[in-house]
């Protein structure tokens, strides 16, 4: 994906663009992938990112380049810790941390993956959308860089539901083998539908436009090495909606079953005033 | 508590004391919650936190005084956020992101509380140890500033258990009524016994002497007001350990089982050589 491959400006310093989309601001997994690129061009690729947590701070702007400024806070025997900062007209609109760790052997559990139907049983979004006989949305007339297969799915039905879901996801086409690529793509990726976990109880969805939704952290841990070109599950569940935010959580597996990553991520949740 | 209360040295920097205790690095959860002092001096106090993301970079000496730098990264319409860097020796020894909203209202859902016998049924953890008839900590042997009820009890006993379990927690006393300083206790609190979880399938435990365990990060976030100095369920389950790492999740409840904050901490594991 050419969208995750930075311009290196000094050592510490990358710059980022956005693809040509009409959108009104830049896609929140985008800039975290762009801001773990950056991290990991300044790490020993011998040492794996095992996880990462940022902050959105404000709105991307998609019609300029976005920033990337590594802070190399900490290199150490076993781990290393990166900072980054993404900056666009003069401001941080995104913060993250980064820990990378030399491999090593350990104890080993994993909560089990839940059995639901695999992914070549479910339709696309697209399908989702066109027997549902609602309107398209834009985007999902143009390729898409990730195939999203949705188990649980709420379409324009607003009956509320308990806040849990699952999703098929994987990168259309064929990545190279290089594994920070796996994670970076999965970074982007799981930034899609999280969120949307909290709005179950409450009648909503992504596409519901009487809901306004921004991510306002993602932090990630990544547990065993993955292909983000093979189908992953996206098992998530919301413990939690108060204070005009909700809470979701992810647990990332490969289709044989192996819990890869988990995610976590808090987003603002409004009731949007009606358009006119 | 005294450990948690800072010397202001300029505008956006603090300084920080370890108690007297005979440890050989500070306790990390000591560190969290002097970083959230500094972080809530520096926002107005209309708003609350609701998330902090934080690393822990090199152990902490108990010695010398912990500097606390705040960076004002963003001060927003209705979100205000914060980086605090804790400095010793010259070198960061640990960071933390910090985002505090002006409060509103909006949907509200939350997982219930897991049903479980009440504080007064359980033993202390002094009378955990002595009826156990293992040799007690030495720390164990002085007042504590926070009172640990386990529900299960692994005690000295290594026999592989599933990776559940909860502990009832107080602070000791009674605390003013400031919500911050409830807070900043429970950020203190919520760092012991959740690592602990990932060790129960391995038959491992934070007094087991075999086991080297070491917070590497710790994010949290707030959800409803509750006082520390009154009972929480601290309900925890651990989704995976590999690569020398646990990851453990925590659910904290007040005892009419209101769901207050959500906690996630990954930490170093490792099976240490016997001594001598």
């Amino acid at each position: 994906m050419k969208l995750l491959d930075l311009e290196p400006i000094e050592v510490n310093i990358f710059r980022g663009v956005s693809p040509d989309e009409n959108r009104q601001r830049i896609f929140g997994g985008q800039v975290a992938g762009q801001a773990l690129v950056a991290a990991a061009r300044t790490v020993d690729p011998e040492r794996h990112v095992h996880s990462l947590h940022a902050y959105f701070l404000r709105a991307g702007d998609p019609k300029v380049p976005v920033l990337y400024e590594v802070d190399r806070i900490r290199d150490g025997g076993s781990f290393t810790t990166r900072r980054v900062v993404a900056i666009q007209h003069g401001r941080a609109i995104f913060n993250m941390s980064a820990s990378f760790q030399v491999p090593e052997e350990g104890y080993d559990h994993a909560f089990p993956m839940p059995e639901v139907p695999p992914p070549e049983e479910l339709p696309t979004m697209r399908e989702r959308f066109l027997s549902a006989g609602v309107d398209l949305p834009d985007f999902l007339d143009r390729p898409r860089p990730i195939d999203i297969r949705h188990v649980d799915w709420a379409g324009p039905d607003r009956t509320p539901r308990p806040p849990h879901q699952h999703v098929w996801l994987r990168a259309d086409g064929t990545l190279p083998d290089d594994p920070i690529l796996h994670t970076i793509v999965l970074t982007y990726a799981s930034d899609m539908t999280l969120l949307d976990t909290a709005t179950l109880p409450h009648g909503g969805s992504w596409f519901d436009p009487t809901m306004f939704m921004a991510s306002l952290d993602h932090a990630m841990w990544f547990h065993r090495p993955f292909r983000a070109d093979d189908w992953l599950l996206y098992a998530q569940d919301s413990p939690n909606a108060s204070g005009g935010r909700g809470l979701s959580r992810g647990l990332v597996f490969t289709r044989d079953g192996t819990l890869v990553a988990t995610v976590m991520q808090e987003g603002l949740i409004r009731r949007a005033r009606p358009a006119g």
